[in-house]
């Protein structure tokens, strides 16, 4: 079994080193609180004293860390993983950060000969506590394959993200799309509460549409994704339903900023001449808006 | 089989109409285009010169027109619907209006001694075409039960929105969901092409989260909607990470007003006090916002 | 002096009403409510029992109501202004409605042979009371100098908006740029306070820049407005500093969505390439975002 | 006259240190750029290795540097100010960086026995150049008449911003108001031009209220800000007049997202009751949305 350092032991971090130490790795640990490192090492973990210490003679080494300039100190700074570790050696970054840092730390590394991959989580800290984590995996097809054993052992669910920084790239875009979903939800179902509308009902016609089964599986293949724009439900239409809504939701004085920003986006679709185009050329239109070459 | 009169042979009404007509219904027909009406005509509809007179002698007046406006016209103008209409007929308006226009004809239709429902549809125009569309049933259970083997003619499933202006309010509620989340959608897919991601790896992992599969049935039911807000995910840390996600999106010039629009809410949650609670008690949030009792 | 029928006696017409008596005006008035018209009577108006018998014989018609939808009811209803009006009178719109609104009453009078003109206030109900409204006339010339005297007991200030419909539309966007800017105001203030900066410090510096004085007179006449576009101050420096802002915003829990839609906009002309031109160029921008062709 | 050290000679910074030499100054200047410091060079400044060697035996040390990362790399990184500057020196930080950066850089060069104060500066380059740079002086009022002569090289109009880190604070309010401000005055004007409205009218009506004068001197003293929110414009009608501007707009496809995202602040602040208070009044709204304790 190789030698793994883990450095950062907070409430995902903990659990995780601890399936490491349950599947039989020998584990060094190291973070800035005492008591987190002493929990491990009752567990059979080696306490190391500094992070520089913990990457001696390891053949893996884990961060786990709030934030990017963390990640950057640990690596880099006095004291830091660098001092200590072997041109053999993995580090495997598993916090959630900025990919433009991700993408800087892994060119940095690399400068100075060392190879780094980014395996951002998903799920919570009860998967972490199960070894039941989602492992968003970004690296080099051989890092993937180096790193699978050991990242199985605190997950059963392992994501090919298809190269290094694209494991952060998708954690990102899916905690994107859930947390700003999670307040477009929040606005229809007050909406729906203002109304005087059952929930279960609106519930129950939402589970057989788009608004309930999201749009990526259901009215964008056969549509925008292989470029037929023919309208199923035209722009036009979408957008006068959508001003039919936030009419009545002013009315009843529900805010809706996310609805009231997307009726925006449908009028310069419109203004762009989409308006007689599928809903899904919204896709397009953001496209465009971006400054991405256009498709279709 | 009762006569009923169909006032509006659009691109929903005619195939509609021609539903009924083939399951043996007697149709009389009115538009104000005559070649829509000459069309059904040589189906076997009757044409009837005015509202009024179609409406005559009708167990059922259907109407299927593109705003409140023109259905309030033709119930009550000149040679509208109220004018031949028997107090024994249901006016079933399946259109697509203001709910609180919904609720204005439904009283002045009743303040006449008239009885109306609403049942706007859903899905698309191929489906009026199939006669398999989704029948949203605004109505007392009398009214609903009445009007089914009609609707049954036209759709392949109704629900039962629970009252007179429930069945126009479901539809809002569906529409103004799946629209807005259409342009969020637009926005997380070309974050992800700005970030050189592949879409299909970021569809994997979404279908497996609220971000693919929506908060109503994942992350909600346990949490918020049974009172519970101690964090799974808390709402300081999805606003940190949709902080990240603007950050990059700004730095790769991709506008994301939606994302943005809800960053300003889970910012104005913390301000509230529920930095530490779930991320789904943005929902609460959402309900203060709009001036409803708080409840948890 | 000509005999003038005045529609609609609420907190703006009532008085307005009353400085047309006081300069000698024979006035004849109605409206729904009984005390607002016996109010009037007192003061020297005939009270008319309908809009049609106050327009009989009326030179010029008044109308200053709540809404476009009151105006057409009380011109075309039954027993409306158009049953009374001589084709040689001239009716005076004084009321907020919808612009487009006010187009179709225009020509709809126009098709029956009566001229009518748009001229609503700005101001308050105490100038109303003072008569010292600032009035914003949208007609022909003839028209605005017809009606000159009889505005000018109501009035201290006219603006020829220059024609049919313009007087309604000058006062939608001032009414629009005051409103909405008074909510960035809002959104600037409170950030000041919590960053614990004196409010009288921040207006003294703002009271010399665009920031206190606007654009319009300041950054823009002689750069997007003469088509210069060369940087004084460029886009991305623009968009750099809006999201230093918003960054302490959020720090600081201050919701702004103004500012983020801002920035959304700002990045929207990023990936447009409009990066290194002045932050003018946001005109030019949101023309283009709008569908018209491009200036510059 | 002191000798000063002069850090950043960029496209302000260059010329703010030409007016330091020709004022008498004597100058020590660094820079990464050689030829920016060949330029200073050759008007008499003297060519420093590092940022050390400028700061050694100089009684004020100016930075003005493109953002926080930078100024902190050149305080106190190798070969940093902090190497040779002295206990009696001032530090003049005038970059534009984030406010709460430049209260951890103070607070950090304290810590070390070192003073340091913000003065970041308002205007363009071309004040730079003419030495009428617009000053924002953040400082102990020591540190601000200590260093008032040496600004006054630079620019013609200081104001003390009122203690340390209040001129960052003041600089970021001001930039924010402007560049917001710009991007909803380029909707009003835009929604002019597609309503067919000449600019000049808007202009000319504008500029006589608060759309073109700015809330904080006008209609905010009387009302809001001492306390007083009887109506003289109620947030109602303020709330009903964007409806009826976004309504407007969105049918001429001009997309409008402040005016939008404004519109749900005032929908906001009806659902927290405030419906029938003065418009100003929606500044008591943003205040309690970002937590702030009520006032009125």
């Amino acid at each position: 079994m190789p030698v793994i350092a883990f450095i950062g032991l907070g409430q995902m971090g903990a659990p995780m080193a601890s399936n490491l130490l349950k599947q039989g790795h020998q584990l060094k640990v190291f973070d800035v609180n005492p008591q987190a490192v002493e929990q491990l090492a009752k567990q059979g973990a080696t306490a190391s004293p500094t992070a520089a210490q913990a990457a001696t003679d390891a053949e893996f080494v884990i961060t786990m860390l709030p934030n990017g300039d963390l990640v950057r100190s640990v690596l880099f700074d006095e004291n830091g993983v660098c001092e200590g570790l072997s041109r053999e050696a993995l580090v495997i970054d598993m916090s959630t950060i900025h990919p433009l840092q991700t993408d800087r730390l892994i060119t940095d590394m690399k400068q100075r000969g060392f190879s780094m991959m980014d395996v951002p989580v998903g799920r919570t800290s009860d998967h972490a506590i199960a070894g039941t984590l989602l492992l968003l995996a970004g690296g080099t097809p051989e890092q993937v394959e180096r790193a699978r054993p050991v990242l199985m052992a605190m997950g059963n669910e392992l994501v090919n993200a298809g190269g290094p920084g694209m494991g952060i790239r998708v954690k990102l875009i899916n905690n994107y799309m859930s947390i700003a979903l999670n307040a477009l939800s929040a606005e229809a179902a007050v909406l729906c509460e203002a109304l005087g509308l059952s929930f279960d009902v609106a519930l129950k016609v939402m589970s057989g549409t788009p608004a309930g089964k999201g749009h990526f599986t259901t009215s964008w293949p056969n549509k925008v994704l292989k470029g037929d724009l023919s309208p199923a439900f035209m722009i036009d239409l979408a957008h006068k339903d959508l001003g039919i809504a936030l009419d009545v939701a002013n009315q009843l004085q529900v805010p809706m900023p996310l609805g009231a920003a997307s009726r925006e986006v449908y009028s310069q679709a419109r203004a762009a001449g989409r308006g007689r185009e599928d809903w899904t050329a919204i896709l397009e239109q953001v496209r465009t808006s971006a400054g991405l070459a256009r498709k279709i």
